[in-house]
């Protein structure tokens, strides 16, 4: 006889309005409707998503549990369920309210970082601009999003990646991911856009992504690209509803892209990408700087805004 | 033997200065190098960027000699030209320096609007966003831009198309083109975005085409089309050099895309145009609404502020 599921209680990381701290509260989870899984997380990664979350974008409903980015694995299942069952390790996406069953042996630390910010990254480079052969590309900010961005140019053949962060300190975690010329705007009056272009023959890159959620350089990423055929992703998800956009960046043929989830399907690319994971194909012990545990939520946000943090992580235990 | 060219002088619309009036003068014309030709305009039609020419954009090089828009016939050519001679009836193209020979009994008045406005606008519908059959699409402002795309849109198999437009009597033109319906947006309350949503079963346009150069609606025009896959081709060039940007609208994985003459290529795809045109393909007639000699310039401004106004012509004879 399978077990009945029933409420149970257990802790989460909740934010109650705009501007509100974060709280560690005893929280009660329904069980599984038929065609729905209970998951328990096993660790959890900050997002910016997270941070902009706390401050009521894209969404305003409140209160909200944190956490989307992580594994977990699963508690019980609805009676509909049949492709997966109890103790299954999953990667629970935020499109689609999907989960992916990945391997057991992956690093849950690993695969929490795939779930969402990197694989948004791989996948604008793989998926939205269709990186080719010889592509010369641009990234905007080096953090996951942006890391993952330089390992999908590389791996589908960009010859040249120019990597741009104003943090010194991340121009040694792009090269662990592919890039191959690093731009810190800070050192230079000059526009990145021009700083771009004087590394790619002063034409300009074939794709750049703008991965850092700064309002001012969606037109320098557009501006960073060639005229007539050159594309920017957008996928840094600032908190401004309203970016400036220069009007002759965008009238001179290029194409600015939004970006859902890196254009990935949930189940059959983001397998692919688990797939690399766990063949450790990604360098992604890089991502990993820091570790607190979840009744020290308060201090992920602190760490996150280190210049020497990448990702921090929840551990759930 | 070949005659030698000389200088010659002959007529020309200047504007000397952001915001001065455009005014008639005689000015010297060089004799054509090696590879050029020397063109005797016969008729001009006024484009929006004529107008925006005298207010400095996208150009601030002053004087200027305004109307590209025309059709005329070869004077002399260059001692290296083998593929034009004197008395062929030309398109001068904007971009590129080309020059494309049209059959000799082409209405010359449709071959003028056939040189940028209206084809910028065919090929926004053809070439950059690739309408395919069953699209929907939507069509912000029906100047001769907007007429192009939507009959664009018609020629390659969009099944509904929305043209909008505040000026009601842009409806029987609209229609003449190929509209399937018409939005006046100051008939409502409700944003153009919503509106043509309503018209599109919910779920917004395949394709939308910005032609009015109002910056407030590249992100309605954007908003208009479906999530994920949406794509507004800007065409319409404002003087504004910053657009306001929905963050929202473009990240929810839509593509804004500029448009340089279309996409057209200035001598295969525009000849492809100008048969159509000389077959009379397109109701060209129903863009043809005002004549002036050259001498009545500064009148042609006034005109094309007026509501039934969609085209002056310059007659240059």
């Amino acid at each position: 006889m399978p077990k009945i599921p029933q409420v149970i209680t257990c802790k989460a990381a909740i934010c109650w309005g705009i501007g509100k701290p974060v709280t560690v509260e005893e929280i009660e989870v329904e069980p599984p409707k038929a065609t729905e899984v209970r998951v328990k997380m096993l660790c959890a990664s900050i997002c910016h998503t997270d941070i902009s979350g706390t401050k009521g974008f894209p969404h305003t409903n409140f209160p909200i549990a944190l956490g989307h980015e992580g594994v977990g694995v699963i508690e019980s299942v609805g009676d509909q369920v049949t492709n997966l069952k109890e103790g299954d390790v999953v990667i629970p996406t935020y499109i689609g309210d999907y989960v992916l069953k990945v391997e057991p042996t992956i690093d849950p630390i690993h695969a929490s970082f795939i779930s969402c910010g990197f694989s948004t990254g791989f996948g604008a480079a793989w998926k939205e601009a269709k990186v080719e052969s010889g592509s010369i590309v641009a990234v905007f900010g080096l953090g996951a999003v942006g890391l993952g961005a330089v390992i999908g140019a590389k791996m589908h053949g960009a010859t040249r990646i120019i990597g741009i962060d104003t943090n010194e300190k991340k121009r040694e975690k792009g090269e662990a991911f592919g890039m191959t010329d690093f731009i810190n705007p800070s050192d230079s009056d000059k526009s990145t856009s021009e700083l771009v272009k004087e590394l790619s023959g002063g034409m300009g890159v074939d794709y750049s992504f703008e991965c850092t959620g700064v309002p001012t350089l969606i037109t320098e990423s557009l501006e960073a690209t060639k005229v007539g055929t050159g594309k920017a992703i957008v996928i840094g998800a600032g908190t401004e509803p309203i970016l400036p956009l220069g009007l002759l960046a965008i009238l001179l043929g290029r194409t600015l892209k939004g970006s859902i989830f890196g254009g990935l399907k949930a189940t059959s690319d983001l397998s692919v990408i688990a797939n690399k994971c766990h063949k450790k194909e990604f360098p992604l012990q890089e991502l990993f700087t820091h570790e607190v545990s979840l009744g020290d939520i308060h201090k992920a946000f602190e760490l996150v805004k280190q210049p020497n943090c990448v990702k921090v992580v929840i551990n759930m235990s």
